[in-house]
């Protein structure tokens, strides 16, 4: 195989799920790919056509399907990578580098680009009014790449900082007591008055979208469809919306 | 005037300038739209056409322009209020639900939504490879709306908490030393060889991105139209990208 011009990897978010929330940057890149790779789910919303190979992989393998997108960009395929929500935040862009720096030196010289898309915390801010509206933090909650202890101390130091939080990943079959254990201490470090939304399936069909105290929080209020956002010591209810005013006081 | 059923007041988020990032839902409101209401250079992006009335506001007016929106709506006009990047980020979305604490009790029942746009941060993070790409945390450097303590109080916590970051608004012509501040905590916080880059008219004409390390970091690379992101201690440089691993350790 000899490295072309002509191939390339453009990693490209897909949004939270609903097709008009796709930018026209990314439709035209997935409409110039000869290769689209990806997790199963988000390859999925991608229309088979002529000339397109689809290449959908299960979860956890990010680094074996960024080295294949790399490895077939050098042979001159331009690759399509594929996330939901945006590539950037806790999804296949710093898979991609994190693969092209453990691969050939050649491949530094590929044309990477990565494409922004709407990514599932803001999109779900948007639909429960503003809770991002001041400062704010986003927080992985999954230890499957860091220890939990280090999620702890986020957790604490981001509530003693007044950032509104939001936390991908909240939950799953195989730790089903640590997001109870971060509610505890979210109510510790922000007060149980704080408001707390669950948006589930976020612009996908049977949405829902949750707003209680963190007092009245339970863990089985997460899954891992669902993204989590917790205000700050000024969110408040307005009629049917949730936000966080552009002001504060001292902290 | 009577309210109507017909109006509404949809807060979009335009992207952060090139016009292939604006989202297939936003530029529906945007044709539906009887009226649009924004900060000059957001509403010179929106076409002119018959049936549409531009209102185009001063910066610094945002209740103003946000109550002008929750009135017209009110009166049965299609009201979009314009943002660029996210509308929900340091952006119109908490104005107007601002305004709306503060105006008419009728105005809870009027039809209002945020429909997210590409932030900022995220669109500048895509261009330096993917700097975000572990927990992160978004600081507005503006202290129109909050004290300058308590942006130095975060700085120091987020630093310490080893979350990335992104900085809007980070420098001004009314505030010009702050910014040469912020680089000292953030020298203190987090190492002087942590990577920072300034993200100068991301997707616009004239783009510039430059990565530094805070030691080499001065308060000139910064103006109100940069981005600032700084990585977190495993933040790198791969061939022209920098990005942060999905891995931690412990912190």
């Amino acid at each position: 195989m000899t490295q072309t011009d002509a191939g390339w990897v453009k990693i490209v978010g897909l949004g939270p799920g609903n097709e008009t929330m796709v930018t026209a940057q990314v439709q035209e890149v997935l409409a110039e790919a000869t290769d689209v790779v990806g997790y199963i789910p988000y390859v999925k919303r991608i229309p088979e056509r002529p000339g397109l190979t689809l290449h959908a992989t299960d979860n956890r393998i990010e680094i074996e399907r960024a080295t294949h997108a790399l490895e077939m960009a050098a042979s001159g395929k331009r690759v399509a990578v594929v996330s939901s929500g945006d590539p950037g935040v806790f999804a296949m862009a710093s898979a991609v580098f994190e693969a092209l720096e453990a691969g050939k030196p050649e491949w530094l010289n590929l044309n990477i680009q990565v494409l922004p898309g709407i990514t599932a915390m803001l999109a779900a801010s948007a639909r429960i009014g503003a809770p991002m509206g001041h400062d704010f933090a986003a927080i992985n909650l999954s230890d499957n790449l860091k220890p939990w202890s280090l999620i702890e101390k986020r957790l604490r130091l981001a509530g003693e900082a007044g950032f509104a939080m939001g936390f991908y990943n909240p939950r799953s079959k195989s730790r089903p007591h640590q997001f109870g254990r971060a509610l505890e201490i979210l109510r510790e470090a922000c007060g149980g008055e704080t408001l707390i939304s669950f948006a589930r399936d976020v612009s996908k069909p049977g949405e829902t979208i949750t707003t209680v105290t963190l007092d009245e929080a339970t863990p089985e209020m997460a899954d891992m469809r669902t993204v989590v956002i917790v205000g700050n010591a000024d969110t408040r209810r307005v009629g049917r919306h949730v936000y966080t005013p552009r002001f504060a006081k001292e902290g």
